[in-house]
């Protein structure tokens, strides 16, 4: 079988799909807003029916909360290549200020080789580029490469809640080897990326309260502790000089980058000019001994997010909030790591306030080992496609469901990014270029193609 | 002459006097109201009316804002008594939540013996006690023991801003020996106390910026400094283990109090169960070394009294603000405070965030010599009215009409507080009771018949 057969079916075809993926964005599917509802159903059924059409057994399955669909190619006869799980999301954010949109934001529109419209690149069109590869395989009469299934969910922007407990329960069915995302960018317009790394997650809110109501700083500034003023001395006692985290323990189970990654990260750092240019700071600021790429990628955060307290009036407050964040890194325990905070806060505190703390649910960092044989292939297929082969990236940002597919599954997640790194994600006018489309496609089908050959 | 005729006087006609004191309770004088400017200026009518009714010439006068009222009794023949200047405002505070009322705020309302309405304690109650102890002289036939001047003024509920101009332009009207004022409360229902000191102030705003916008805490933190771990680690370092404030200087001109002073602050002192019931407080907390009477009324403080940044979202802030005032006590200098203040804060600042910080206009603290003569004879007319000797307070709050006083006319203020302590100031159902009212007459008329005796 040859996947150039499929590559030029697509070719021929692609005006076909690109004109589907329209009638996907039409779909107003804001998983935040609940008068959606029905708009998320149509729009699962008709992701059910592409890939229905597309050959797969197919179906809309029931999470508790926005519908999922999965399909389903069945085995491949005779072959011992892998299984894989496409993930994606049809959901999407809000739109925000519908007047900064130049066209409507689910009335599609392309304008210089890009489509304009709400979930264009996140995800709706990175969805599509794996549908229109079944589609072109299914079109040219060819039998898939290897066993493919879907995972497409509608809550991927609202925490995908209901995931967790649907993968739990389907395990079975949805097993596989590996599991292929499309829902990032490309390094620059012209390099691709391939996803290593994402960062997990804790948030906490720490209040402090110190008198039962809010005191006249001249009456009683001085004689009572101010809560403002306490907290501030906890959060500052988080860091040191060398703005390393101090809490006792952050950094035991902290996984040490390898020469080889940290090579790899040396490629996608930022300098200085750039790092400026990106945040408008006056310049980096982080952990003494490593680069931005590596604090972000391979070191854990502590963030203050917001502040909450008092008034401009002469005060003793009641109370003080922090709305704190930490990011994790490989192979830290959200679990160890939120008792450890929880201790250091409470013995940074006076007894002359109370503290109360909450956290949200912690969510682990997620790495893929490099070295993994379905990673070269991936990297092989985008070098091909792309005449350049792809950056590999650790985000500094978190994405819940990479460990959960390793810890249900047992699975590792390619992360292939096709969308623009400047397509306007989450903000007004996002955009996906019909190229970039085009282009992964043609590096789905070689991936697929690749991995459905005997290992060489 | 005999003070007692005036006594006398007063206890015969004091149900007319408290006639008129309604009267006086019913002109919603809310400075900070715009639309009360008519209010404001009748009410001023009516106080320079009541003056000029009791033989003293008496003048509304324009200050830029609303007017205040001035009067004067014109020397006293042949004597070598001081002069006086009674100070005070009509102007009152806003209601709040008129429905918290019992009655309504400007229809003064007598019940258990106390008059119920905004202003009856906060100052026109204790503005009436000496235009009604002028009253009773004259209603007497009898001279003025001292030559008393009035400045009962408009905008005291609102900073006074027209007063210091008032005052640098008056100077010689307004000359003096001492400042009588009436705006403060008993130390007790049955302790009259006498105000010796009240702390100075600044107001300061810290803003650390560091991006120029909010940015994903995922994707860029760890990598730019956080304004609000940044913030929160000046604030911190403001104080040391012992809570001593470290900025270089700020004890450098504090004036300790004497042992005689330790002393009298000693029966003023809150037990920590005091203090925990009046604040809510899990306990005290203050400078090393010293009372809570003694942080209240001598010592300098720093307090957070709000913060102000991001949101609960994962963000790494653009920016974080800091309310925070100081507590000056005698002899700092706002300005050298506020300079050593900015310095310790850019000191604190690393170079990869901005920072920006305005003040208010400082105000010193303000203490009255307890061994000035005219403080013994108040302290004699108190004791002889209630029974038993002032308390000598000093307040943790600020009043920046007293170092004006001093700065301007050179003169010394003597705090007679008449109020009972839970009068509901600024709240609603604000009382002033009659036997109040009774008992602060007396004890104006006893302490001027004290002094225009011949020395003793």
């Amino acid at each position: 079988m040859s996947i150039d057969e499929a590559i030029r079916t697509f070719d021929r075809k692609h005006e076909e799909y690109e004109r589907d993926l329209l009638e996907f964005l039409r779909f107003a599917t804001i998983s935040r807003d609940s008068e959606r509802a029905g708009d998320m159903r149509a729009c699962a059924e008709w992701v059910r029916n592409q890939l229905a059409g597309a050959g797969l057994q197919a179906e809309v399955v029931e999470t508790g909360g926005h519908p999922a669909v999965f399909a389903d190619t069945g085995p491949v006869a005779g072959s011992k290549t892998p299984t894989l799980l496409v993930y994606g999301h049809y959901d999407v954010q809000p739109v925000g200020d519908e007047t900064l949109w130049k066209s409507p934001p689910f009335e599609p529109t392309v304008r210089d080789g890009a489509i304009f419209a709400r979930g264009s690149a996140d995800d709706k069109g990175q969805v599509m580029v794996h549908i229109a590869a079944m589609r072109a395989l299914h079109d040219a009469g060819l039998p898939f490469p290897v066993r493919l299934k879907f995972l497409i969910e509608g809550e991927e922007e609202i925490g995908s809640r209901h995931l967790a407990p649907y993968l739990r329960q389907n395990w079975d069915k949805l097993a596989c080897d590996h599991v292929l995302i499309s829902d990032t960018s490309k390094h620059s317009a012209d390099t691709p990326s391939l996803t290593q790394a994402t960062r997990g997650i804790i948030g906490k809110v720490v209040t402090v309260h110190g008198p039962d109501h809010d005191l006249h700083s001249g009456v009683f500034g001085g004689t009572v502790a101010n809560p403002a003023n306490i907290l501030a001395r906890i959060i500052a006692s988080f860091h040191d000089e060398q703005n390393r985290v101090t809490i006792p323990g952050f950094y035991d189970d902290v996984r040490m980058p390898t020469d080889e990654e940290r090579r790899a990260l040396a490629e996608t750092d930022l300098s200085d000019e750039e790092l400026i240019k990106a945040t408008g700071s006056p310049g980096p600021h982080g952990e003494a001994g490593f680069t931005t790429a590596e604090r972000r990628g391979t070191r854990p955060t502590l963030d203050v997010n917001g502040l909450q307290c008092g008034s401009s009036a002469t005060i003793v407050p009641s109370q003080a909030t922090a709305y704190i964040t930490m990011r994790l890194v490989p192979d830290q325990d959200p679990a160890k790591i939120i008792a450890a905070f929880d201790q250091a806060v409470r013995a940074a505190c006076p007894p002359t306030v109370r503290v109360s703390i909450s956290s949200s649910q912690g969510s682990r960092a997620y790495v893929a080992p490099l070295d993994l044989p379905v990673m070269k292939v991936a990297r092989r297929a985008m070098e091909e496609v792309y005449g350049r082969p792809p950056v590999i990236v650790r985000e500094g940002g978190t994405l819940p469901i990479l460990p959960l597919f390793k810890e249900v599954l047992g699975a590792d997640s390619v992360m292939m990014g096709f969308a623009d790194p400047n397509c306007n994600l989450h903000s007004p006018n996002e955009f996906f270029h019909l190229r970039d489309f085009q282009l992964g496609v043609r590096c789905v089908l070689r991936f697929l193609g690749l991995l459905g050959q005997p290992a060489s």
